[in-house]
């Protein structure tokens, strides 16, 4: 089978013939459909920080897998060859891509705890962005931030995971306005049904906010999130675009604010994101290439080039 | 009888004779026994910033208040003459000292919703104590910080509020380490319970924290506690040190750090309060001092010269 493997630090990635492997007790075969592509991806092969974290050179990368199970070893009772499955990157099982090979392959071996099953309704390429971009928004919004129908909310930055996490509060009932600096994406706030957009989220003086997610993170953001926060409301800070912030000590002491940074998620986030999906009301942009021009994507990504998650398909 | 007034900024208190009031439907009226002084008596006294939160002057003030039920208003079945109770300052019918007339003074007119019961083994003033600064030590780290037996827990600051939220983490079953600056005080180590004291708290690298309480708020202090903290760990800020904090962004995000604000407190607080120092074993310095001499013990307390919390007593 073909799979496209990284060898170290500034090398391209390199297709390689490997057996198909076996898989053995408790684990998956699953036949690739869908890998998204990640600016994680980017930093793995530019970045020799990233090196630490693989358990092997050469490893097969792509963390944001959806496929087919295409056999089952002794013992997993909960799969069943044909199953649609997505491969959760968070579980004790390890990182796809970082702890064992990843999704840019015809075939990948899983342990069966990494597996969810991909819902009626939701296509391959969905399926395959629920479980990196939708979990990690999902998890923002609702697990950290505890969104609940009735709330007002606040998203900063309409990039990829702010449009997601924007949509999902939207569906859950929440009274939605976005912060964005950028006014050309402003044209997304009917799509996504927000109540309004302006460029920080202090610009908004007559709103009560009981949850404000910061996709952007740039320290100021921040800080004005905890600045106009209700008493008792949440920020969540889920963007890293600057490394420190400089807050208010008193906003935080005065208005209780709880100030929670969230990172990754869970299998029930990407199930809560797939529950969503199967809706037909959340449908982030996507842009989908054939398994080949993976290294042709990763370089559109680095340049900035790419609208919506990147999503590689398999046949 | 006598009640000290406040009637504005700059001037000494001044003692009035007024009359005795009388409580009204859902009124209790109090015999004073206690009464704490705090260091927003001082501030209120010399900074017109807090003129706005007084509902009238002159005003009497004192917000740490104990006494004993002297009459009850229709309607009152809770109370009757010769309960021994607290005024809590948080209810939602104010704040004694702003909102009406406080503890500084022979008789107090209070809504019955203000009282809570001083169990037995509670003297009158450590009864006052708790109600302000007992109740935000506590609220900090029970109510919060969620501390429960078991958790390694670091105290940030070991003045008078430090002092008792540390003990009452110890009483809760906690292992607990401080950080404090001025090595004078580390001798309390011993005495409140503590596994270890140290300058920082990064100066503990082998210790894991679940939750920290910054009762210092001097915005490194913060910043550390974000550092250090462990993953899905709480860091729980009460003193306010200085204005701001400049925080990693990172540490927030990759610990999953949940940073809380904490202002002040509820009757549950202080009922907590009670329970831990009804056991004999949450025992805060107090220095007392008569009625007579709280113009002279505000002084004492800009100055800096008492140790311990400063209470005044009756008769």
């Amino acid at each position: 089978m073909k799979a496209l493997q990284f060898t170290t630090t500034g090398e391209p990635l390199v297709v390689t013939e490997l057996p198909v492997p076996e898989p053995g007790p408790g684990q998956v075969l699953l036949r690739m459909k869908a890998a998204g592509l990640c600016h994680t991806d980017v930093g793995v092969l530019e970045d020799e920080g990233w090196l630490e974290l693989l358990v092997k050179t050469p490893i097969t990368i792509g963390h944001e897998n959806a496929g087919e199970v295409a056999a089952v070893g002794d013992g997993v009772t909960d799969w069943k060859v044909g199953d649609r499955v997505a491969v959760c990157p968070t579980t004790a099982a390890g990182a796809p891509g970082f702890s064992f090979d990843g999704g840019f392959a015809e075939m990948m071996l899983v342990d069966e705890q990494t597996l969810l099953p991909i819902p009626d309704g939701v296509d391959w390429v969905l399926g395959a962005a629920a479980t990196d971009a939708g979990m990690t928004s999902y998890a923002a919004v609702m697990t950290r931030g505890g969104v609940k129908a009735g709330d007002t909310v606040g998203i900063i930055g309409l990039g990829g995971l702010g449009q997601i996490g924007a949509r999902v509060a939207v569906l859950e009932g929440a009274t939605v306005y976005a912060a964005e600096v950028n006014e050309a994406a402003w044209h997304l706030a009917d799509e996504l049904g927000l109540a309004g957009v302006q460029k920080s989220i202090a610009d908004f003086p007559d709103v009560v906010f009981d949850v404000i997610i910061d996709f952007a993170g740039f320290g100021t953001t921040t800080a004005q999130a905890v600045d106009v926060i209700r008493r008792d409301g949440t920020v969540v800070v889920v963007g890293m675009g600057k490394l420190e912030s400089t807050i208010s000590t008193r906003s935080l002491i005065l208005n209780q604010c709880i100030l929670k940074g969230s990172n990754g998620g869970t299998k029930e986030d990407i199930a809560g994101v797939y529950r969503l999906m199967a809706t037909g009301k959340l449908t982030p942009v996507t842009t989908t290439i054939p398994f080949e021009e993976i290294p042709e994507g990763l370089h559109r990504l680095h340049d900035g080039q790419v609208t919506g998650r990147l999503v590689a398909v398999f046949d």
